[in-house]
């Protein structure tokens, strides 16, 4: 089985970060997973309430996700257990996941604006 | 000729500036348009210092960037005046842009980190 790539700390861009937060749907999933307690399964992910993804793109959002430093994914068994690197992230970019998701009107615990 | 088109503010989404500055040659262009005293002419915007924008790309950046919101451009005679929307925006998605361009290592006046 192919290994997971997820990008260093050091080696995260910027621009990879905002292409991957430039669709609404991944936005969805990463603050889903961001509040989640355990690491979310893609199965638990693909019902976003008001929306159901696919399992193949859900899958191309995680690569997606996982390639631009956003997410850790960990295959256990037939499952795979992802969750978020918001704490390094912060650590690279302060205060530039926070300031995207209010954007969105999806930071945990702030009622959506549109 | 073909009326430009720009957002209004409440018009304007985080996808498209996310998108929109998703791209390292935006973000030079958007940030040296902000460090502009006047609005800046797209062929004073070609040479970004170290790599020369081949005109038909710049003109597609100006397009992405007028389109998602980031920037005003106003036709005069042959030439088109540009200038951001920072205080527009900054009302909408406070501190969005400023993480960004901190993120890039590109906010005016700071040293560039990479």
């Amino acid at each position: 089985m192919r290994p997971l790539f997820h990008p260093a700390l050091k080696d995260i861009k910027p621009e990879a970060i905002l292409y991957a937060l430039s669709d609404p749907e991944r936005v969805a999933i990463f603050v889903k997973l961001a509040g989640a307690n355990s690491g979310g399964t893609c199965s638990a992910l693909a019902d976003l309430g008001d929306r159901v993804i696919p399992k193949s793109s859900l899958s191309n959002h995680f690569k997606v996700l996982r390639e631009s430093g956003l997410v850790l994914s960990e295959r256990q068994g037939v499952e795979m257990r992802n969750q978020t690197r918001c704490t390094e992230l912060d650590e690279r970019f302060p205060g530039l996941i926070k300031a995207i998701l209010t954007a969105y009107g999806q930071l945990p615990g702030q009622p959506k604006t549109d």
